[in-house]
């Protein structure tokens, strides 16, 4: 093992959050379809269990081929939804862009990451499938995969053993060589850095979505020890700006509707942190009426807060009359025993934000506390007076649990990584160094430009004065690199 | 058969729609509750399955007596957003105002109509009770009331004749005589009336909410054959102003999203009718960034639509652009097959207004048209160019069908149902006459006045000087009856 | 002088304030144009100056002919804003169905009521017209009308001998005999009804708009006097549930920003009542990010503002937090002294209601405070302390001192006016008695259909099968008259 | 003359405008206090009456010093709303962090500015004053601060020659050295690098506000000629995501307003940019309820107007249907004749973006189209059919011209300023270099903090297990520089 090797392997595996991201892909995660999950599955484990497709492919590895069918109409539903995607698989038309393009991705297998791995491969790219987790999979969509030729690796309910696995299967295969690497978390690259020096570095490059896997990235490459050059999709503006307001926006009143058939008129909600995600959360829950309090640690996000007409104050001060709490801030300990305590009987209490620390559970872990499992998702923990407190998905993201995420929305953040993937891929020699890399500006414009015909929206062209006066091409990029 | 009886023979069985009518009833009607139904449950035909609770009671006729337990989590779960009702049990204390009444509802019987049952058993009535649709029974709460030792006769999926034998069974029991009528569209009523005459003519009193047993009763006093003083509960300045806008507001995105999981921003919706429904869901959808069309036959309401900043034009020439058409008119055939030719594919069709009747679904069911049942409740009808259009509900109301409402907006009307039974229970011999009767406003206020806890809302109090300047009571009424 | 005289006489001048009530064209009063006015006016007494028109007219009482041209234009601005009365002039054509009418008014002479009369004229009426308040008058607009051959007897800044003299001017003068009223206040109802009695008797009616006038006439008529039929404008749904809310929304921001520039974004603003005018100033200010409070004493309005997501609150809790203070109840001294010492510095506050009695003026005109006049209708009341208190227009109206309001609310009930007339005018014999009438509902949905073409609004026209199943018209109406 | 100067001289005077841009303090340039000015002023140039404070001091060229009472009322209340400088002052305070500053300032003279002005002398700086703009000077705030004994030379109305004069007269004194420049506009910095070269290189550092003084300083720069740090205070977090969102969300209905009293409910209204300002301006105009459609040329900005309920649409295909068009852009002949001659007749049109070549007046400058100027600001310009089209400003900034900017919203800016101007002073050597530098965060954030007592807003301290986890300070910065 390479000195380069031992340094990736000290990167933690879980690495403290950054307060500013929220990985819409994680958000979306194994958000269940509307449909629900087949629930009498065969439980036999699946790599003991040979199956073959229709045409009889066997280079996977899922639950049931048996549920292609169900997953194929999931994916034509996602289809819909994912406009800029299927517009990319028309314009290439005969020319192919990923054309040789070995892809091995690791990402939440879904109706939304189908549609990406197909146009993958309709443009040309021979792609092999992990999930990036243990519990996302849906199984039908990875039997429709498997059945359309994708070699696919992954089902809901994998052991870490089982992950591994999966992971090296997409990896280590006869005659294949990845030269690409898609991944959402860092799992997958850390596993080619560690077990497949060599092979790592030949990569042209590597894409990666997750806040933790954009962190190890940098870290590497501080350490000088990143040999490709990788994009860092997290940090484009349509991911935080479009992502990750519109994904909450859309998604935090389903997710309590559908647990507990809340009505949101009048009730007072207090929402911890007003970045992105609680600013999208705040939008949905002042259009039905709810009285909203905001609980912030930067000053200019308060400052923004209170001219959006929020009252910004500590938790401490309002948990009394709070009807809601959301979390919202990727920090730890955000509601306490101590909150609890205070809070009036009925009070629900939900995670909206980067990982499932805001709420501290283990203090509710206790013996005078009764846990009580009402609904799924939904569990009252009963105080000895009898107050009960509404607590939703133990404290998970709500919307990665208890709601689903618009196909549009994740739409965004999937074509800015088909086309990350096709620019590392086409990229003369030079461009791109072993760094990591933002998207630049104009794809960012053009994923935008993309997702425009789904809302009938004409943008404006300029003139060749007004480029000329502006100092820009007509083509864009029509706004600085720092420009959010 | 008396003259009488064959007046009201004479009312249709199915009485034209009102336009400006909504019944909230029928709306939370038979909603599933979020936990949704047991489904492998026992089918023989409860008539010849005799039960006994657990303090052996016999006198009711349910699907299984073992989903008790559940039933009475899902009341309890109820009860927290009926505050009215159990301020009501509490203020009412010893006293008992329904000792001595003996009560035979009609209604759908879901948690929140248990929690109105209980609370008139709570306040001393005797209570039987049907239910006044084949569906809409909630067969766990029914389980839980007679647990609880009403004597219920309803099920889910009775057949037209259980139906009237269970509405029978309430009405002649052994040493049994109803003197109030509590009912929902007016099937108890006609049954009394036609076949137990005299016991009909012996009544304190009725209360109707929907709007078919509203037309019903007017016809019938107008005929001069009205017997006994009924309450009209419908018209109310809070179930018009109040239910029939908010429950809409909390129900349509919630209905949508589960059904379709469709992003509502920047989507171009079409709702057909600004009355207090259609208002209500136009408040939500733009709370959600949609653009709204509204369609109008009424030029007042068209004028609202556009001071509130929303374009008013036809269906005909905005429907190739719509994303979303929902019906909320009370008319017929507002959708016709014309409008649903030039839709573009993907578009979502859903009824949220009175009947069924406003989506034409006959023109639908043509050979050239494939209908593909895609979800439980969502269809894609496919026409032969492979466009497919998004029907909900098969045209039935989206938020019967399809969402649940708020506990807390039924709470409203179900305090009224209360309250307007008590009032003629014990109003002095002339108060009320042989005729159709709004509750007073000083009782609508009350029952306001009753919810207001829930939002630590604090009204403010007259002074005696106020009063005078005022020329009305310190304690109200505070508006005339014919505001709103 | 009659038993009918006296029994006129006995009603208060100043009658009490009726809570629901909000006159619009009170409102609109003596908006003082954006313009402003004209600084330095002659200050002579018109009466005493005979002026002439360029066609040699005389019959007239004004400040100055001269500003006519000035006037003219702004009449011609007014114009725009209230495309119903313009429709009304190009439908009538040839016909005049005034012809033969002689209208006596008293109304605020503005740009907007100028547009009325002249409409008035076009439709054949023969009109002279007097002040219904002694500074509302624009005298330019006076002129123009004056200028345009219409008798106007009224300027800004009448004496309370002056007002009676010009209203004696209108009814009184040779070979005239009016037949028709068009009134604002009763006080020229009152005038004839005294003075010339005889003449009274023959009028075909009265169109009254004030919330004063219309309960003098129902005195009236209570008394069995009222010997002509009149129509009572202010209880349209157009003017309750369109002028009354949209008028507010419209004016508030404005007349705040103009008189103190204040921002609106994150201040907590106190709304006392949430009736429409209440309803119409929340609107706004929400959409400007202020923190909404509403104090109330009517429950029903209590839950409606909490379902809007506000907070119902008492003054004495919040009035300590509180940045602007706006009543809008119609009642007296909802903020008293014991408020106004509980404020903080820089609060300000303002009466968007019915009268200048809402604020307890007299309890601030105390020798410790001093008042400080900053700006034209802006005192800062000055406490010991130091603390500064801002008033606006020394309590009364708002929108009447400090701002404008839009032609376009004002048009929906000047156009009610004029049909109110015709309606008068050409009725058949017996079609009205001798009582107070509303405008019937269709005339109300023809006065919002002549003002749609201004928001290019298309409203549907029922199918013959629509209107049947609904029981209606297709031309309407399509309510009940008690709908709102 | 040395090279360098010659660099400088190059710059053009009037560069081209930053899409991105748009200065506050260029919006609130000479935004006329609701007061207005006071008309009657002696006409005398001010450089030929010298005129004496009340202590006697004569360093200052003004218009009178009579206005000093009137100006100083003016200050008092702008300090009202700028409770960051006030905080400053205080905190600051026996120890004047400015002590031995030599401030040079050149910016617009308001109620605002003074402030600032007063603050940095409270803070220990010596202060000359120029005006950044020949109109913009509010004469009575000018006296208030010459009797304050701040050296100002500024009046309204100054000649291009007075403009420099000024200038050099705030620069070139006896026993006087600047050390510091606050300019806006770069105007006042070009002067002296041209001028006084070796006092130039002196300067302990240059604050800048402006797009155009910004720009120039990075070409200096860039060049190598910028010999002294300077503050790029125009890009901070608070100027782009604060200042320019609600400074035109906070004006833009008040400057149509008060120019037109238009109604907005219902209007259909282009918005042609959805940057910051086009942002704000939808905000505000959504909430009286107009109907929306925006232009853009960027697709990222038309995705996030689609996703937040607005139509995207050229100017050409919705001209026709436009009552209002707002220009929002920073670029040029966004709206030209070809538009004008398809506006309805009644459009108004106006600019709220960054300079005044938005509109293509020069096209309007035609024989057929005749102007009528019907109000200050307001004019009408008439085709030959009549049909008249609503030009307001001339072009120009409408919130610069036609209404006022919170004094709350210039304190951000302003007390950035005087951060800056403290930084630079008091760094130690080597801090900054001769560059141009954006604030730190952490000031930035200071800055939003000073702010949040505005509100009664409390912010929510980190504990230091939280501080830890995040990575980051207990006291900030919270955010990487990056962030907006």
């Amino acid at each position: 093992m390479s000195f380069c090797q031992e340094e990736f392997n000290k990167l933690p595996t879980k690495t403290g959050p950054r307060p500013l991201s929220h990985s819409v892909s994680q958000l979306s995660a194994d958000c269940f379809s509307s449909v629900g999950s087949v629930s009498s599955e065969d439980e036999s484990p699946p790599q003991q269990k040979p199956q073959k497709t229709s045409k009889g492919l066997t280079d996977f590895c899922i639950k049931s081929i048996k549920q292609a069918a169900f997953g194929r109409k999931e994916i034509d539903i996602a289809q819909q939804g994912m406009p800029a995607l299927m517009i990319l698989r028309k314009r290439a038309g005969g020319e192919k862009p990923l054309a040789g393009a070995k892809v091995v991705g690791c990402t939440h297998i879904t109706a939304q990451t189908a549609v990406l791995i197909e146009t993958l491969a309709a443009l040309g790219a021979q792609c092999r499938w992990a999930a990036c987790n243990i519990f996302s999979t849906q199984n039908a969509v990875a039997a429709a995969l498997a059945e359309g030729g994708i070699s696919v690796f992954a089902w809901k309910g994998e052991s870490e053993d089982d992950f591994l696995w999966c992971i090296d299967r997409c990896v280590a295969a006869d005659s294949w060589e990845p030269n690409l690497i898609l991944d959402d978390g860092g799992d997958l690259t850390q596993w080619i850095y560690k077990k497949y020096p060599s092979l790592f570095k030949k990569l042209k490059g590597i894409v990666e979505e997750s806040v933790t896997g954009i962190y190890r990235l940098y870290q590497l490459s501080k350490a000088g020890k990143l040999c490709v050059p990788a994009m860092n999709v997290n940090d484009s503006v349509t991911k935080q700006k479009f992502d990750n307001i519109y994904c909450c926006k859309e998604s935090i009143l389903d997710g309590l509707k559908r647990t507990t058939d809340v009505m949101f008129g009048g009730k007072q909600v207090v929402v911890c942190g007003y970045g992105e995600v609680g600013k999208g959360c705040c939008a949905a829950l002042k259009g039905l009426g709810a009285v909203i309090y905001v609980t912030e640690v930067d000053p200019i996000c308060a400052l923004q807060a209170c001219m959006d007409g929020i009252r910004v104050i500590t938790l401490s001060e309002v948990i009394r009359h709070a009807d809601m709490v959301i979390t919202c801030t990727g920090n730890k300990d955000v509601v306490t025993r101590e909150h609890f305590d205070r809070m009036r009987s009925g009070c629900i209490v939900c995670n909206m934000g980067h990982s499932n620390t805001e709420i501290d559970l283990a203090s509710l872990r206790t013996t005078e506390l009764k846990w009580h499992r009402v609904r799924p998702q939904v569990d009252h923990i009963i105080w000895p007076d009898g107050k009960r407190v509404v607590l939703l998905a133990e404290g998970r993201l709500l919307n990665l649990s208890c709601s689903t995420v618009p196909s549009f929305v994740l739409s965004v953040t999937a074509a800015t990584q088909a086309l990350a993937l096709i620019e590392l891929y086409n990229a003369p020699a030079g461009r791109y160094k072993q760094d990591v890399y933002l998207l630049p500006k104009k794809m960012d414009e053009y994923v935008a430009s993309l997702h425009l015909p789904m809302f009938d929206a004409h943008v404006t062209e300029l003139t060749d004065e007004q480029a000329q006066y502006l100092g820009i091409s007509k083509h864009g990029p029509f706004k600085p690199n720092y420009y959010r």
